[in-house]
Formats: structure tokens, sequence, C-alpha cells
């Protein structure tokens, strides 16, 4: 994360019963899904709902993921997940980091492009600075 | 449902993107996520989060879980899930009406035995009668 | 089930930490993910990969799902999934017995329409068949 | 990956329904899923099956997860995970290759603490050094 990330964003999400595992924590892919969750309520906070950019002909696919665990979160623990959003040329990046209460629970980030209308892959629209602005 | 069945509660929950499947509505299996959702907040709702009813000892396993689709949900839909439950004999049932709106996506229900310490099966204890009251 | 069901298909999955809970058992709604790769094994098997089928414009929308859970199913556990389909007229109905060794684990089946191109819903077409014939 | 890096496992596993998400292609959390499979499929493959290995109060919980994505699975696809294991100092390392026919579908690799009975934080037993043996 760097001095030009964006504004922090907050998500707050109840861990369901589906998303632990016999260990008795949740099952580490499903941390994926918590950034997934985030990033969308960070677009929808600006106004900028992911469903809608889709209809506008606008992905942003994930090139690449990656979360540090720290501390198992546990069935109907609720997770806040802040989130940071970083324009890095034609790359989108988003930085995660997840707490229960005190503890910090893990670290993580996405990568992803922006691809528009017929497949072609751009630098991020300006409409996408929202996520920066302070 | 019957005429004995109890209050109703309402659970509210976004469709993330993780829930979908390429035929770009919510995969059937997930609704099932969706009444385990409602059952915990039914269950947070009257003072008996199910970790603190597992702690003591207390199972509800599902036995019998059924779900009728009539509209699919959709990536960001907010689906709203009203649930009533029922104890019937030795069983605890759950009923689930899905709505998005005013569409009816799915109505469901799940049938729960309740298992105590040792692994027992034994008839709901009076404490989830919360559950039914009025 | 009925006399007019067809042939026994076979199909083998083995239960990944991903799909257990915290109860040390396969998650409830992961039972009807065995259930869809049973059916698209069975697909597969009679020349109808389900991924063709929908390239040609023909979907099996799920209609109705129901799991009967009679013994969980672990972690490591290779479960077998025996399915058998009936077409009931406008309707494709599957049945799934789920064992691990000698013990059954569940039963449930799931009722499909045939949605084609235009999203008519249409009798199940003559190659559908193939899935009951003995 | 390094030279020390040991042989490579090999694990296969086709994309169902259930892990495609409305783009059309594997959502990416599932990949991690894909990883798991093929990491118990390498311990299987060495005698050392991680149930067992937990049954013996061993667990090797993530510590760290990283994807490249490069090119989308879809479904139906035949998803080849190679994978490598690597013991580093107090860690466990394992690499994974995925491809699809020729395709390079990711890359990614997990990184694994050893925890010994009591929650004790370990060096990988010898028992592990099968993993890497060429």
């Amino acid at each position: 994360m760097t001095e030009a990330a964006g504004r922090e964003f907050e998500y707050r999400v109840r861990v369901p019963y589906a998303h632990t595992d016999q260990m008795g924590v949740v099952y580490y892919a499903n941390y994926l899904v918590y950034f997934e969750m985030a990033r969308a309520a960070m677009l929808r906070e600006v106004g900028l709902p992911y469903g809608e950019l889709e209809k506008q002909g606008l992905a942003l696919p994930v090139i690449e993921a990656s979360c540090l665990y720290k501390h198992p979160a546990r069935y109907d623990d609720e997770v806040r997940v802040a989130s940071r959003c970083l324009l890095a040329g034609p790359r989108l990046r988003v930085d995660y980091v997840l707490t229960c209460g005190q503890t910090l629970v893990a670290t993580g980030f996405t990568v992803h492009a922006c691809v528009a209308p017929g497949g072609k892959v751009v630098r991020p629209p300006p409409l996408l600075c929202r996520l920066t602005a302070p």
C-alpha cells in the first residue's frame, strides 16, 4: 500500500456455518469471498455498483490474489474488512485488512485488469478515480 | 406450514459474485446457505446464538432440506428471507420464503433433529420455544 | 422412484476439506453440489455433456431439490452417488442415493425444467431419452 | 520454486457448475480449493493422508496463499494441477501450476505452518520429507 492509496472503506460480514471447516475456523479460500464482498460494497458506496459496470461492458477480472492468514476467524464472528484502492498504471489494486474486534485476522490484496467492451484491456477509466479520492 | 408455526423472522442477504453461476443466477445449492444464515439470525434474535447452543452441547443437525425454485435471484440482489419455526414432536422444522422486492424467489424448509451432549437425540428443549412464541 | 426410472449411473467424489464444516462433517448444501456433479457425469456418459446442451440453447434449470440426510460423510471420504433419471411429462427428475462403503449417507432428488432457445419451456427433447433407456 | 523443490505430483479436477460465476469462468476463490485438493492427493500419494495426520495431532494450517490468474478455466474443463513441495525451515511451501490442455490457467503457492498436538508450532517432522524426496 502506498501513500497514493485512497480512502478506507469498511465492510462487515458475519461468518456463516457454511464457511467453517472441520478445524473449526473459516476455510482459507473464503477470505477471498470476503475480499469480493468488500470490493462490491466499496464500488456501490461510490455509486458504481459492479453489476452496473458489467452492464456498461466494463469488467475488472482478478489477475492476482494474495492473503496472509494471521488469526483464524470463527463461526458467527463479525469480520470487519477495511479496504483501500490504488490505481497503478493499467491495474487496479485493492488492499484488505480483516479484523475481529481488536484481533488482526488476515491481510491481503487483489490486482485487477480493466476490460472494456469487446475484451480489450484498458487503463482504468476516470470514473474509477472515485475509489481513490480522499 | 401450520397455524402452530411461530412468528416470522426476517433476514436480508446480498448476493455475492461467489454465489452466481454461468447461467447468471444464484447457484441452486446456495439457497441452502441463505436458509442457514436466516436460521442463525433467528436464533440470535431470540437470544440463542447457535454457537452458544453448540458450546452447551446442543446441536441441530439438518435431517431434511427442500427447496422450490420460483424465480432466480441474481448478483447484487438483496434477498429477503422470511422464516418461521415449528416444533413438531422430536423435530424442529423451519420454513423459508425468499423474495426480491415483490418477486417470489424460492420457498423451502429444513427439518432438524436435536442432539444433546453425548450424541443422544432428544426432544427440542423448552428454551427453543422462544422460536415459536408469537 | 418408479419402475419407469432409467438405468443407474455411478459417480464418485472425494470430500475436500472445503466441504466440511465445524461439526466435522460435509456441510449440508454441498450434497447438492454432489448431485450436480453426478448429473453432469450422467449426461457426459450418454454423450450429452451439459456444456454442449447449453451451447445448443437447451438448459435444464433446477425447479426443485430435496435431500434426506442419513449419516454424515466426512473429510476424505469417497462418496458414491448412484443416480437415475425419469422423464415425467414436461419435467426431468433425477434421484440420487449417496453411500460411503456400506453406509447410506443421503438420498435426494432434483426436478428440472427444459428450457429451449429463447427461454421457452419445452418437453424434454427425444435425445434426453438416452438417460432413461435401460 | 527452487532446485530443492521435490518431485512433481499431479492431480486432475473437473470444473463443476458450482464453481463457475456469471462471467462464465471459475470464480477466483475456487482455485484455492483446487490447490487444497491437489495437496490432499499429494499427501495421500506418499502415504500420509491429511486426515491421518490430523488424527495424530499434526495440522498444516495455511499461513499464506497466492494465485496468479492467467487464463480462466471454464465449466467442465479438466484442470491439471501440478504441485511441488518445499520444506523451508519451519515452513512447508507448495507450488501449483494449473493447466487445461496446453493452456496455462494459473500458478500459485501456499505456505503452511506445522502445528503439533497442543497447538505448538514445530519444524516439519521428518515424515514430511517424503513429499520432497525425488
